[in-house]
């Protein structure tokens, strides 16, 4: 590609690592960027070399967090009983913003997959079961997304858990509010029709 | 917005300002990059440092360079008596790709625009008048973006060309290869009738 001066493809190729930007994007965002105002740029690199540096993994929950332990597992008017086990780090941003729920969080940053060679040691259910050791926990929300991986991931920890005769849950599947019959597949309806709640 | 840890609020904010970009998408790719490879990141930074510090301006033709003049510019087979005008950078890279034009470029970096305050002197129509006292120059194309703006800084441009007794030319408008007649527009289906060729 010497269509670009040499910079300018570096920064192409750089943006076009990220998930959903295509060359083509990256090729339309690296232009406004050398055409932005530079001081904004600026902002722009150092937000990412500052979030690189500031953001870690809370020693309790594994949020990301500038912090340690993080701001959920600081705040003392939460709910210590019961713990919300969630994939990533954005799921706990999506649970947060229901303010349903009020208990704490702990996130297993991926799930197990064998096909990416990815086992229960890869991602941190060993985190999660020496907390239960130090805390007095009554409830686990399986709250991992209803995948393929993540189904056996809910089911592994499940099973860890049995023995230690914690109450583990996991959050209802079925249509979404809003949703339409007619656009869901079988497997969901078919959830959604065993889950079946008397009014 | 307190469910972000600063500098991850911060990264999404910044990221948030690009093109085509809204807070969901920089919400996705700011957790993308909190969890990337540092190294990786970093060179994401770097880039953008790299090209606003290293690009600028070329001096003959205003395209985006990091040598000056600029490689085409530079380059000794290109015909120098043809000028494309064209709107953007990446409109030299569009042009290009097509391995038809053999001529030199010259960037106005915008049109005119009276809405937005951008007159003829705010673009680099007077960079396009001083080659033209320097340079012989047989013909001058017009490929401008056929907007409202587009337009407008075509006719302007070739106002100002017509005492000068340059060949003024305008790239074509009609249906693009493969299109169906039936979701272009009336002003561009009248045009590509008004320039219709006789085979």
């Amino acid at each position: 590609m010497d269509y670009y001066a040499l910079p300018i493809a570096n920064l192409i190729e750089q943006l076009s690592k990220l998930p959903g930007i295509g060359r083509k994007t990256a090729q339309r965002l690296s232009f406004y960027i050398l055409e932005m105002d530079p001081l904004e740029a600026e902002k722009l690199a150092v937000a990412i070399t500052d979030a690189k540096e500031k953001v870690h993994y809370c020693s309790v929950c594994c949020n990301l967090t500038d912090g340690d332990p993080c701001h959920i597992c600081r705040d003392d008017k939460r709910d210590k009983s019961t713990i919300c086990v969630v994939e990533g780090a954005k799921d706990i941003i999506a649970m947060e913003k229901t303010r349903e729920f009020k208990g704490l969080y702990h996130v297993l940053h991926g799930t197990i997959s064998p096909m990416e060679n990815i086992g229960p040691n890869e991602i941190k259910i060993k985190e999660l079961l020496n907390r239960l050791s130090n805390e007095e926990v009554e409830e686990i929300i399986l709250a991992i997304n209803p995948t393929v991986e993540g189904e056996a991931t809910a089911l592994y920890i499940a099973k860890l858990l049995k023995p230690l005769g914690i109450k583990t849950t996991r959050i209802a599947h079925g249509i979404p509010v809003g949703g339409d019959l007619e656009y869901f597949d079988e497997i969901t309806l078919s959830r959604a029709m065993e889950n079946r709640r008397e009014l």
